[in-house]
C-alpha cells in the first residue's frame, strides 16, 4: 500500500467542548429546551467542527463539483449516453444546471473540476453575471476503466485523485470557505458507488442497484449482474480501503472523499449528498475515521441502495428528504441556509433573562 | 349560524392547467424527469396557487404570528405560566425570538398581531436595523373561556378573529406578498389544537394530547383528561365548523384560519407549520374546502397528535422533519427558500436543447 499519510492529512479532534457549549447555550435561549430540534444538533456539530463556541455564522460557502466518466457506461447501466458528462461540465460552467441554480439562490460558490471525463468539454455561454463559476482541470484519465473486467483505476490514480480533492479543500479554505460542500457528475457513477457500498457493506448487489438516472427493468439486473461480476473478479478487502476505491470506484468518488478529508483536517466541515458522494465518504471513513463528525448528511438519495449507504455511514442521519436523485450536490446546497440558520439562532436569539420571558418554574 | 359568506371570501379554482405546464416544462430541463422530487411539486402547486406558468420565483414572503391566550392555562396544562405570552410578543417584536432570526436569514417580513393577549405587552428595545417587525394590536379579547368549563369563545369572536386573519393576508398582498406564512404564539394553544383535531378527527384525546412546551406525565395525564371534559362538555359537531373553533379553538387559531382563506382568496400560496397552524387549516379546509391546494405544509410538529393531524389534512405531507416543537412558524419560514428554490430551478435551469445536452434516447 502506498503511504497514504503523504496524501492525505490527519484530522484534528472534534472539539466536544465546544459542541457542549453550544448545547448548554441553547438552554438559556427564549424557547423551551430542545423545541429547535435537528437545528440544535446543527449548531453544536458547527461549534465541535470549527473548535469554537461562539461560532460566526458561517458566511462563505463552496460546493466542488467533481465530473469523471465510468468505463462500466459500456455496460449499458445508464439510461443516458456518455456524452452527458462533458455536456453537463460545460452546462455547469455555463449556470444552467439544476445546482447553479440553487446555488445562487443559497448564496453557494460553485467550482467544477474535470478530475477524469473522457471527452472534450464543449463551450457554452459564460454564467449570469454575479454567480462565477470556477473551472479547474485536473483530469487523470479519460474516465476510469470497466469494473466488470478490470479496475477501475490504479492504486496510484485513486491516490492522485484523493490528492485534487484535498488540495481542492485547501483551496476554498484558502479563499475563506466556512463550509464545503461536494458534488458529483458522471454518467453510470451510481453503479461505481452501489460497487462501493456492496463492497464495504457485505451486501448483495441485488439490494443495493437502483434505477440511477432511470434505467429500466432490464438495466437494473444488468447493473445487479455487472456489479455480481466485478466483486467476484475483484474480491475487495474492507481492510484496504484504497484498494476497493481503486478497483470499484471513480475519479470524481476519490476528489470527493479527499475533499471531506481536505475540509476536516482543516476544521471545515463537508456537507454530503445522496448516494455518490455518500458511497464516498464510505471510503474517506475507512481512510481516516476521525473524519465522522465533520461531516454533515444533508439529504438521503431516492436511489434504492441509499438506506443502506446512510446505515453504513451511521448517525446523524441525513436531515432531510425530499425525494431528489439528482447528484450535483443538489440536496447539499439546500442544507446550506439550514446550517446557517441554525448558528445564527445561536448568535441572536435573546435570552429569557435578556428578554425577561418567564423561564419553567 | 352567523352567514359566514359576508366574513369569508370564496376560493377561486386551482389552476390545474398552470402547474400541469409547469410539470411539463419540467421534462425539457437537463435533468433525469423526476430527479428534482418534491422541488418539481412545489413548482407545480405554486404555479397552480398563482395561476400562471411562468410564475416569477417568489420574491415577497410574509410570516404573520398570531398571539393569544387560552384560559384553560388555568388547568395546568403548559410547563410555563402563561406570562411567557406577552412576553413573546415582546420578543418577537424586539426581533430575539427563534422566528425572527429565521425570517431575518431567509428574508421573510414579520408582523405580529395581538389578537387575544390575556395582559398587558411590556416594551423591549427595537429590532435590529433592517429587520422591522410589523405589529397590530388587534385583542378580541383578554384570552379565552376556559374550554373545559364554557366556550372557548362566542361564534361572534370566531368569526371577528377569523376576520381579522383574513384582513392580514389582504394587507401582506397589499404590501406584495408572493406566499404567506402563518405563526402562533400562546400558552396552552397544544391543548386548544388538540381539542380540535379531536373534534374533527374523532380521536381520544389519550392518543392525540402531546407534551406541548414540555408537560411532565402528571401533566400529559391532566391535559388529556381535560379534553376529554371539554368534548363531553360541547359535544362538537362536525357538520359546524365555526361552532367547533369557537367551542375548543383559540384567537390565534380563528386568526390563522382566516390568514389561510385570505391568501388563498387572493392566490396567494399560505404556509401551514406545526401543530396549531395545522389545527387552525383543520378549521379553515372546513370551513371552506377549495382551499386545500394553496396550502404548503412545511414541517410535521414533533408534538404527539402531528401525525394524526397530517393525515386529517390530507396528502401532500409536510416537506420536512426536523423535530422542530417550537410554533411562531419556525419551520414555515426554512420551507419560503426551498419554494423560492424550486420556482427558480423552473425558471433559470437550462434545457436540454439550450445547452445542447443530449437527452435518453
Amino acid at each position: 500500500m502506498l503511504n497514504m499519510s503523504k496524501t492525505l492529512p490527519e484530522i484534528p479532534a472534534f472539539d466536544f467542548a465546544a459542541a457542549e457549549a453550544a448545547r448548554s447555550h441553547q438552554l438559556t435561549l427564549t424557547k423551551p429546551p430542545g423545541s429547535l430540534g435537528r437545528l440544535e444538533e446543527l449548531a453544536a456539530f458547527y461549534a465541535g467542527a470549527r473548535g469554537r463556541f461562539p461560532a460566526a455564522v458561517p458566511r462563505r460557502a463552496e460546493l466542488v463539483v467533481f465530473a469523471a466518466d465510468h468505463g462500466v457506461a459500456v455496460e449499458g447501466v445508464s439510461a443516458y449516453p456518455q456524452a452527458v458528462t462533458p455536456a453537463m461540465v460545460a452546462n455547469f460552467r455555463a449556470g444552467g444546471a439544476a445546482v447553479n441554480v440553487l446555488a445562487r439562490g443559497a448564496d453557494v460558490a460553485v467550482t467544477v473540476v474535470d478530475i477524469g471525463v473522457a471527452s472534450a468539454i464543449p463551450t457554452l455561454g459564460p454564467p449570469p453575471a454575479g454567480a462565477p463559476v470556477g473551472f479547474v482541470s485536473a483530469r487523470l484519465r479519460a474516465g476510469t476503466g470497466n469494473l466488470r473486467r478490470e479496475v477501475a483505476m490504479s492504486r496510484a490514480e485513486a491516490e492522485a485523485a484523493l490528492a485534487i480533492g484535498v488540495e481542492q479543500a485547501a483551496a476554498a479554505v484558502a479563499r475563506g470557505a466556512d463550509v464545503l460542500v461536494g458534488g458529483d457528475m458522471g454518467i453510470a457513477n451510481t453503479t461505481a458507488s452501489a460497487a462501493l457500498v456492496c463492497a464495504f457493506g457485505g451486501d448483495d448487489p441485488g439490494e443495493i442497484a437502483g434505477r440511477g438516472t432511470g434505467v429500466d427493468d432490464d438495466g437494473l439486473r444488468r447493473k445487479a449482474a455487472v456489479l455480481r461480476d466485478a466483486l467476484a473478479l475483484h474480491r475487495p478487502d474492507r481492510a484496504d480501503p484504497l484498494g476497493v476505491l481503486a478497483a470499484l470506484g471513480g475519479l470524481e468518488i476519490a476528489g470527493l472523499a479527499g475533499l471531506m478529508i481536505g475540509g476536516a483536517a482543516r476544521r471545515v466541515p463537508v456537507i454530503v449528498d445522496g448516494f455518490i458522494a455518500g458511497a464516498a465518504a464510505l471510503c474517506a471513513l475507512r481512510l481516516r475515521p476521525a473524519l465522522r463528525p465533520f461531516l454533515l448528511l444533508s439529504h438521503v438519495s431516492a436511489e434504492r441502495g441509499a438506506r443502506r449507504l446512510c446505515q453504513l455511514l451511521g448517525e446523524p442521519a441525513p436531515l432531510f428528504d425530499l425525494g431528489l436523485r439528482l447528484g450535483e450536490g443538489t440536496g447539499g446546497v439546500l442544507a446550506v441556509p439550514l446550517l446557517r440558520a441554525a448558528v445564527a439562532l445561536q448568535v441572536e436569539m435573546a435570552t429569557f433573562a435578556g428578554a425577561a420571558v418567564p423561564d419553567r418554574p
